[in-house]
């Protein structure tokens, strides 16, 4: 018996998100785009899969609304891949996943800290600032590295981001 | 070239999080667990998924720490499978993912409701009680059926869950 493709009959959102981003490989396409990794070759720099895969990953998310594909140049023709606001909503979900396993699954210490840059308090788990009581957006994140980024990847774009950066800014 | 199985140069918690909570149907297994599922026969009736593949969620999960294996009955053997406090944690990644889902995914409105047992107050998306300024955790949690419940599926398990329920509680 095959594995389904989808949920249809699961009748549960997080089944219908999941159908979107729970594929392997997905929601770390959507960290790096989150972190502002935007062109083909950037992620595939990032990420140690194969063409098609992400290919076919940069696809499905573009079906369904959460990264717009944009063309930069003509000849040879090239596109980005930008988040949309739709997209950039997945933010808590990453921060949140993140802090879990960071809490259960390293014992290194963070890798990235999330800071609300009007005031440069540390976001909560949930991307809740303490200081300013408000949910935080994608757009208003400073990410800086943290003890668990141990640079194994020497990759141009994983470099630039062992800089603060702010989140959905294009790299470099 | 074949896809990895894990993510072991990624070098980030989000990544590592993955590892065990991303592969296809997991996190809907964790869900089911969450609401109080524990017999293998259960989240076979509630999950339209081989019994190999489910067989190997369940293993994976127990090994990461996330479910606790129970024998219940010794002849035939039975087992249940029960959150940990580690997998209890994952709440708030499971009502982020479904808002995010119910947002952007559907139009029939939430699946289900989650509501401060000591209060009464509907969760924010982050699993917040805004009336007492808490994160509340799974044990604390009652679930009401939702209007995008459509109540396709007529096991007896997804029947019990069509009524409120307390999350974690055994189901019946």
């Amino acid at each position: 018996m095959a594995l389904g493709k989808n949920y249809t009959a699961q009748d549960c959102s997080l089944a219908k998100a999941l159908e979107v981003i729970g594929e392997r490989w997905t929601l770390l396409v959507v960290r790096d785009a989150m972190y502002g990794v935007r062109r083909y070759s950037d992620f595939l720099a990032r990420l140690d899969i194969p063409r098609a895969v992400l290919s076919q990953r940069l696809a499905t998310l573009v079906d369904a609304g959460v990264l717009a594909k944009h063309r930069y140049q003509d000849s040879p023709p090239r596109d980005e891949y930008m988040m949309t606001p739709m997209g950039a909503e997945l933010f808590p979900v990453i921060v949140t996943l993140s802090r879990w396993g960071e809490r259960h699954l390293t014992t290194s210490g963070p890798s990235r800290y999330f800071l609300h840059r009007q005031c440069g308090t540390q976001l909560e788990p949930s991307a809740r600032c303490p200081a300013c009581d408000v949910q935080v957006p994608a757009r208003d994140v400073e990410m800086l590295p943290g003890p668990g980024l141990s640079g194994l990847r020497s990759d141009p774009v994983s470099k630039a981001l062992q800089k603060p950066h702010r989140l959905l800014d294009p790299i470099g």
